[in-house]
Formats: structure tokens, C-alpha cells, sequence
């Protein structure tokens, strides 16, 4: 029977701020990638992401990301690879706390926006992520996409690699992520992306944004907080899982 | 015989800027209060910190402090306890992880700078340094001065409280440390603090800044690590406690 | 024939956190109290909020505040006089860049949150707002209200010192602010606070908190803008004012 | 005759952390590129950096950056034109407040750090840099290599481009800046370092890191405050470029 996580990021408020509707989507994920403080999150919102996500039975992840508030983690930041390794580890041991206070551990690890993406080519940052993951718990899931630098050196570091995969997003014919700035990079309908899911999970296989079909991997597939009718678009994928049978595993 | 951890503010670099020779001064204390990027800090400092700490023996304890890089945590600012509470958690999980990769473990928890002060009277801020401490591990030892609302609070929730007393600052009759404010609040004579380190911790009584003697209970002291000729004062002290028969103890 | 500037807080948003429905507070406000980094606001939002305002004939202050984002500018932070001066100065320079651009300039100050709370009795704080008022500019009008430190310490100054009262918040029989901490603090009734608005235009007195009548000055009337229904209370606000006959100016 | 504007990166402590020796610096070179709070710099140094340029006749130039506390800036960020352009305005603007209350104006732009070396070759970036200028006040003077992008596009604009060179860095065959990460890329022998000021101003050539001469155009020249032993370097500078008969003047 086919199995995947349904994931989403979470808790990327900022002290006044808030972002997205956490309780509704906690209600509805398997396993959460909690920002950390760096991109979005903060101590308060930490510890009451990790205590909604224990009582919603959802896994605590971190999602780590570039020390980036104001531009949401969603730029490029050209570290070094120590650098870079430090800063991640020092959001896992923050959350770890809070994971812990709440009756939970930290279950995974996640890369957020920029780092996520440049980490699928650039090898030092891709490294950093593994490295950090490694220094923390070297039994610790990882997520990534297949094919990325990201993948290809948590391997060789023989992390426990979960294949990601994106229910939001179009495809290239090269099984990337379309780039948010294109038009048609983001899918809003729920019926569209929760029929996805379930074929990405159940076969193996979506139609890329050119209409040819390509191989995918993914034992996590990710809903975006702040995307337009997330909620939706969670709620309408976990139906849609369930009704084709798919397991809805936690993490970690 | 008497027994004293000698400690140090240490690692409040951040980034590009450094503070004080570091190096020198792990290389004389017993404990280091370790900062954890709040007020001074950073995650490849305090990966380095740890690291060095470890090297020489040191005990690594977390220096928490309010969220004010700018102002170096010397600013009171006016939190409410949970929010406090969390901030703090985040830190000591932070520096946590660090403390592992280098061997060892948090040690133990003090306060740093305008957060220390303030909780001597404002419970809140106590309460908070308490809530943290308990959280994050509750037979983890909590630095305080005897009087302060910290001991009080401490105390009663049942912690290891240890009673810390600083070599290069002068004492009001009180028992209070006279403030940075006004003249002569330093010490900055290596013989003369190191004196009055023997003194706290063989005798239990000091010469306050009238001239009057004072009970003082030291089984941690202090020396702050951006005083004009702290590693003087700081050898100094190591060199005089040994020379009275004090054992210098580890914290935790 | 009465007058008064309707004025809101605005351009709270930070990087991609939004706050407030900007567009439609600055469609019917005389007066922007724009945010300027330290507690909200960053260079992209004070761009486009200037120019919306310059576009609506909407008048720029400069709403200062303490550096706090986490805390959005809501703690009382313990600067020293000098120091919050210059951080004031700081924030006010950087708006006018914008105002410039946008075809404006600063027509007035304001102060934010904790500071604006902290400066009605901290009198070294009220004097930080009107040293960095005066410096910046001796002619620019400063929002307070009557009675406090910084009302003093502005006319003691010779500055053009601007009568300020709240819309949308409960007042105590000594014309202070109910804090928001406390139950029926804040007005969140359109019909209620905007009677009120006319009240404290057109008779100089309202109803406290208690039943009494207390005598207030209000020459600049402020509707929160993150206040729940802030639109309709600025909306029914503007519409009672000008039923009343009331003249609705820009400041400075 | 000659002549040369002797520059130098100046102001870039932030709060209790200090980098540099800026009143020896200040009291040789003839124009200041004062920190703007975003890699160093915090209003009270801008004040006091401001104030002390004034008092030495330095001219104060805006040395703007990227927002980069935690790596000085000296990471590239991928910004896009517009917010880049944005962050720029509101450091020339914060500054521009401290100028004034010391008696001066800004009289330039310089970019600093990853933000002046991508913008050699980021086109983005350097019209962002040329952007902020030119709408801040078309008039001034802004400072780059020659043959950058920075250079090209604000000769495109219009701008009062000014001919940058570095006295305390080795050259490329290609007339580029050896990169920091290799070894020799710093000159710290002070005269080495000022025969060559005096060859780059009187002969307009240089001898590059291979040995070849390549050709150097130089109206301003930089001394890095944070060399080791920038003072003497700029200090034997300015003896040298004085002994040759070079005019040394202020921008702007």
C-alpha cells in the first residue's frame, strides 16, 4: 500500500505578524516544517507550533533557512559552508527545546525558500544542510528532491533521505520546481493539486507544465502555508489521498 | 576546604567584531558563561566557544540575555514572562547543540547584563530566567546573587541555585553591585580584585564601597571579559585562589 | 468653524508580513503616521506608502519608535537619552528620502507604541522625541497628548506641539489610555467611535471609562490601523466629522 | 597638477563592538565612507562619525550595503533591483540626518563590500546602486571601478561617476581586485602600499599581482580601515601622495 507524508510549512509568523492559518493546517498535515526564527517563527510561535503539532498528532520538522526576516529566507545568500552549517544547527537545537518542552523531538530537517532552491545546485550549501543535519543526528530524516545536490551528498553521507515533492507547484519537463516569478508556476485549484498528489504518490509519475510526462518520487509531498486557499488545497489532497487508499504517514 | 568556579562572560563577538581575547581567558577559568546570540554571539562563535571550552576543561554554561544586539543586552526591556521565557529557551536549546558537537553539555544557565539586574527585583523577569531553566532541565544549576528575586524565585521552584558573586565590580552596604554609571564601580587592579576574590570566597565578607564590611556568598565569581585588563585580574584571581588553598571547581 | 486631522498608524508590514488594510486607511485618513523600520515598516512599504499617501493628498509623519520588531515596538526598552535620540533622528531621515521621492516631505512626528506610552512619563524618553523633532526640524509639528512629559518638555522647546487624541480606545477619568491589557480598552464599535470622534472635536469633552466627563484636546483624532474593523471605524469616523461640519486638515 | 581624494570605510562599530581606529583614520584622509547601519554603523556612530568628519574638514560619503549585520556584508544577497534600490535610499537617507546635524551634506555614494564587488558584474545590482543615487540627487558624486557594470551604467545615467582604486589591495592582469580568500591580496606594508597611491595618481598605471602593468584610473583612493595597520598605511599614504605634489581633495 502506497504511503506518503503530507507536509506543510508552519509557524512562519513574526512576533505581530502572522502569516497563515497554522491551526486549520496542523489539522489537516502529517508532519509540519516549523520555521526556526531565521526566515519567519518565533520562541512563542515555535513553542506553540510544537505544542498544536503534539496535539494534532503531526511530526515536528525544521525547517531551516538563510538569517533572513526581511526578505523571508527567499533570497540567495552567498555563505561560506561553516558558516552556513552553523546557522542551521543553531535553528535545530532552538527548536529542539521547544519540540521537547512540547513532548516531541525534532523529527526531520527541511530547507526553506532560497536555501531549499539553491541547494539543489549549489554544492557547499547543500553540503552545509547535510553537514548540520549529520553534527545533530546522523539517524535524522532529511527532506530533498531527487536529482538535487541536496540528495546526491545526503546520500553519500548515508542521511536517511525522504524524496520531496511539491502538490503546489508546476514542474519543468526536467522535474524542477517553475520558478514563483512565472506565471503558472503556483496550482491554487484543490480538484488539480489534490488529483496530483495523488498521482505522484500512487504512480509515480505528473505532467510537467509542457504537458509531458515525468518520473517523481515523493514520500513527502508539501502544501505551501501561504499560498492562496492553502487550507483547501490541504484538506482537498488528504481526501483525496485517503480516497485512493495512500497511507498518511507522520516523519521521522 | 573552600571551593570556587571562577567564570567569564565569554564568546560576545558577532560576525566581524570581537570583544575580548577569549582565548586567554578560557585558558584561566573553570566555567564560561557562554553567549547565545541575543546580545552578542553568533552560531560559528559559539560553535568555537564550545569548542575551545571543552579543550581547556571549561564548563559551558548558557549566558541568556534580552533580544538586543544593539544595545549588548545592557538595556532593561520590558517583557512580559512568557515571551521572556521563550526567548531564553531558545537560546540555551541553541547553544545546546553546540555544547554536544564540542562534548559536553549546558552546564548551567546565568543571566547576562540588564536581564540579570533587572531580575534581581522585577519577578517577572525572575520568573522567567526560572520557568527556562526548569523547562529546558530542572537540575540544571541557576547563577544568582543571594537576595535577588532570581535566588528567591529559584529557591522556591526547587532549582540548584548557586550563589554568584563578581571580582571586578564594587559593592553597595547593600550587598548590590554598584552600577557601571559611577566612578569607581570597577575594579580594575589585578591585586586589589584578586584580594577581594579571597576574601568572598575564604572569609564570606567584603569591604563595601563605604568602607563598610558586607556577608557575601561566592561559589561562583566572576570576571567580566571586556574589563580593562580582565585575563590580568582573571590570572590574577586564579593565581590567588590557589595560593589561599581554594579548590576551583567546574559548574554542573 | 472645528478642525482636526484624522490620522492612522500605517505601512506596519515587514518584508512579507503585511498588517493593515493600507489602501483603505489611506483613503480616508488626512494624516499617514508611516512606520519606519524599527518596530514595522521596511524601505520597500515606506516607498509605497509614501507615495500612496501623496496620491490619496494624504499628509507623511514620521511614527517613530523604539528597534524592536520582534516585539513590534509594544516594550519599554531602557535607552538612554542620547542614544534613543539618535535612533529617532535615524528613522526620520530615512522616511524623508521617500517622502522626497514621492513628492512630499515629513510634516510631522509621532512616536509608536511602547515609546509614545513610556514618553507621557520617562521624561528623558519624551525629551529623546523632541531633541530628535527639533534637531531634525524646530517647525515640525510633534503629536502628543496633553498632559504628558512630552507635551512639557515640546512647548518648553518652542515646538509647534499638535493636541493628539484616540478614536478608538477607552480613557480613564484622568485622561490617560486604558491600557490594552485591560477588558473594554479598546472601541471596536464604528457607530460608538465615531460619535465619540465628534464629541472630542466639537464639545473638547467625552465620557471615561468610569461615566465621567473628562475634558479632552484633540487636534489630531487617531484610528488604529490594526484595531478589528479599523476600516469601518475610520470610515463612519470621517463621515460623522464631516456631518458635524467639521473641517478635515492635513498636519504640518 | 595631481590630485586624489584619500577615502577610507569609516564608522563600522555597531553599538558596544568597535572595528577600527576612526579618529587616527579621520584625522589623514580627505573623505569618510560612513556605515549606514545595514553591515556596521548605528545612529550614535553616525552621529559621532559625522561630527568628527566635520571637525577634520572629511568629506561624509554614504557607504551603503547590503543588510547584513551578522556578515558584515561581505555575503552577496540576491536582491531584486527595486527592494536593493529601496534598502540604499534609506541608509543615504538615515545618514543624510547625521551629516546635516553635524553641519554637512552627503557628498557621495560607495558601495560596500559584496555589494560593490557584485555590482562590478551584476547588472541588477549595480543599476540598483546607480537608481538610489540618481534619485536621491543626480548631482552626486558616486564611486566605482572603472569598467564595472556600477561604472557603465551610471556613465549611462548621467551620473558624476568618480574613479575608484584600492591602495591596500593587489590588482588583477585584468585591472580587478585580487580576491580576500588569496593569499597576497592584501598590501600591508605601508610602503609598498604608498608608492603605489603615488604611481596610480601621477603615472595612472600599476603594477598588477603578475607582474605585468596595467592601467589604473584613480580620483579617490581607499584605504580599508580594517587592514592591520591601516592607520600607518594611510598615514605613509598621504605623506607620499603630499611629498609627490598630488592636491589631495575632498568629493563632492
Amino acid at each position: 500500500m502506497a504511503q506518503v507524508a503530507l507536509t506543510t510549512d508552519i509557524g512562519e509568523g513574526y512576533g505581530r505578524w502572522e502569516l497563515a492559518d497554522d491551526e486549520a493546517l496542523l489539522d489537516v498535515v502529517t508532519a509540519a516544517n516549523i520555521a526556526c526564527g531565521f526566515h519567519g517563527g518565533d520562541p512563542g510561535t515555535m513553542r506553540r507550533t510544537c505544542k498544536l503539532s503534539v496535539a494534532n498528532g503531526v511530526a515536528i520538522g525544521a525547517q531551516v533557512s538563510y538569517r533572513d526576516l526581511h526578505g523571508f529566507g527567499r533570497r540567495f545568500i552567498a555563505y561560506g559552508r561553516q558558516e552556513l552549517t552553523d546557522d542551521l544547527l543553531y535553528q535545530i537545537g532552538a527548536l529542539e527545546v521547544f519540540a521537547r518542552t512540547a513532548g516531541d523531538k525534532i523529527n526531520y530537517v527541511s530547507a526553506h525558500g532560497a536555501l531549499y532552491n539553491a541547494a539543489a545546485t549549489v554544492t557547499e550549501h547543500a553540503q552545509a544542510i547535510v553537514d548540520a543535519t549529520r553534527e545533530y543526528n546522523a539517524d535524522l530524516p532529511l527532506l530533498a528532491q531527487v536529482g538535487t545536490e541536496t540528495w546526491r551528498l545526503g546520500r553519500e553521507a548515508g542521511l536517511n533521505m525522504v524524496a520531496e515533492a511539491f502538490v503546489d507547484r508546476a514542474y519543468t519537463p526536467q522535474g524542477l520546481l517553475v520558478p514563483r516569478t512565472e506565471p503558472d508556476a503556483m496550482l491554487s485549484d484543490p480538484a488539480q493539486a489534490s488529483a496530483r498528489a495523488v498521482e505522484m504518490v500512487t504512480q509515480g509519475e505528473i505532467t510537467a507544465i509542457d504537458g509531458s510526462r515525468i518520473p517523481i518520487r515523493a514520500e513527502a509531498i508539501l502544501v505551501h502555508c501561504d499560498t492562496a486557499g492553502s487550507v483547501e488545497i490541504a484538506r482537498a489532497t488528504r481526501k483525496a489521498l485517503e480516497a485512493a487508499g495512500v497511507d498518511l504517514v507522520r516523519l521521522g
